[in-house]
């Protein structure tokens, strides 16, 4: 903290902002297997291993998340090879601790990324980590965008149009507002305002699967017809979805009641009112998946000061 | 088909049965994109590739489809070291084509098996497969069963303890079936009975995430009481209910739809009477996830013949 200044300070004393852990059944001292990480409260000193993380970073896929761990290591310079290091014991996910930023993989949909997000929430509660800023960076179906544009999310909204995560709890359908920080989405708009592609905001629909609940007409089954989609993509662009993806709901929910700031950042690569495959080349997706990732460490790098290594 | 005796060769053609696309917009000549595959129907010769799957073996994690590859290939007396040969061009799944066995991994949750079968069933239509068999091979939560035991699903059920895989459908809610093929559960469960493992069946419940849809302590956030959790496994234990994963709805209800057999076979890892938390370690882990692969791998070794190669 000595390199900050007295306004820098207060400013930090005003966010200092834990981790909501709402579980009376965890107990401080006992230990805590988080699972799918292959990690355990006892068996890793979480405080000294994670307790400076500023930022998560989560996607889908291993490969994009180890390519964000890299890219943040050189933007930020840090050079201890941590962005190369998985601390995942387990092959559920990958996990990255690089500087401020964790990254971690989510896989695809909501139960794969609902289970993530629990245990980092847990890790992050336990190494008693302060001001987190969650980062979804995704890929997207867009609609009426150009493929390559990337949206900030607005909004969350489930196949019903609803701002809600429907969660079964003991048997009985309970609903969560999956609301999003409304200050970050404009300020990562107006950072992406500087760089060199577009960036649209809009609100984004969560669906559970790729094919029949999106409306694509190219899977194994489909019981509809063209007429049939496209009116009801027309349907979602008029209600103003700008994409769509399948974690959206239940990582704004997540943030929600863990209260941290979480922000959606998805690249889209098809506009779906032009077609419903992916059929560009893959140097064009790689190319289009890097452009959220530029947008969010544009972001870490606004807020996150290198510590000086005083000299001893 | 040289080698197959006359009676054999009744027994297929009558079991001769192939997958099931209902999907009028897939038209013969035109290219499919299987995206999450990194494959296309043009870009490999799908018949000569995969054409004589006669089994998909598919569970979530990587490492455990890599090790039911390398098994099935042990197993069946195959040396052309295709176990070690991934062929997706995508790192959202891994797959290897293993003799007459398509080894896949899922991922975990409804909606990551659902791209995945989805792409499976193209795939295998398209290579104009024929009597293929699924099996999914899992862990899971047992419900008053030793951890170890190996449950063959008699049933799947969702959250609501109903048969039914609840999708969204251009918005509108739509109730799938959800069932098993019963011949196999009982062929299954003989083959199990000569194995140096506990072998039960029952219903299998299907939860969209792995803490509080599935009534544990352990998550981030819990709202319920220890006498809530109990009191809600217990009706489910009543129900017949006897172990609880994430995927088995829509694994079933994907089998009725494409009209193919399909098993699902996991071990418990935890009995939920005792706790929640996976606190075995990991060789025990390891050594209970090879039982369900075992299991599967007896059936295929009683269904498959290896063709002699001809003298030419």
């Amino acid at each position: 903290m000595a390199n900050l200044k007295e306004s820098e300070l207060k400013e930090l004393e005003i966010e200092e902002r834990c981790l909501r852990l709402s579980n009376p059944h965890l107990l401080p001292d006992e230990d805590d297997v988080l699972y799918h990480f292959g990690l355990t409260k006892h068996s890793t000193d979480l405080p000294v291993v994670f307790g400076d993380v500023r930022f998560v970073c989560t996607g889908g896929s291993v490969g994009r998340l180890a390519c964000v761990a890299q890219e943040i290591a050189t933007s930020l310079g840090i050079t201890d090879g941590s962005d190369r290091r998985n601390l995942c014991n387990s092959d559920r996910y990958c996990m990255y601790k690089v500087g401020p930023a964790l990254c971690v993989n989510h896989g695809m949909g909501v139960p794969s990324l609902s289970i993530m997000l629990i245990e980092v929430i847990k890790l992050l509660h336990h190494a008693r980590c302060k001001n987190v800023t969650f980062f979804r960076i995704g890929t997207s179906g867009g609609l009426g965008l150009e493929p390559g544009t990337v949206v900030v999310s607005n909004a969350a909204v489930n196949c019903e149009l609803k701002p809600i995560h429907v969660q079964y709890v003991l048997g009985q359908r309970t609903e969560r507002p999956a609301t999003l920080d409304q200050k970050l989405v404009q300020e990562l708009l107006e950072i992406g305002s500087t760089l060199p592609f577009p960036v649209a905001t809009g609100a984004t629909m969560c669906a559970d699967d790729f094919y029949e609940g999106q409306g694509r007409l190219d899977g194994a089954f489909c019981e509809y017809s063209m007429e049939d989609k496209f009116k009801y993509i027309q349907t979602l662009f008029d209600a103003g979805v700008r994409n769509i993806e399948m974690e959206s709901v239940c990582f704004a929910s997540m943030m929600t009641r863990a209260d941290v700031r979480g922000a959606i950042v998805c690249a889209t690569i098809v506009n779906r009112f032009d077609g419903d495959q992916v059929a560009i080349d893959k140097a064009t997706i790689k190319q289009f998946e890097t452009r959220p990732m530029d947008l969010v460490i544009a972001y870490i790098k606004r807020h996150w000061k290198k510590p000086e290594v005083s000299a001893s």
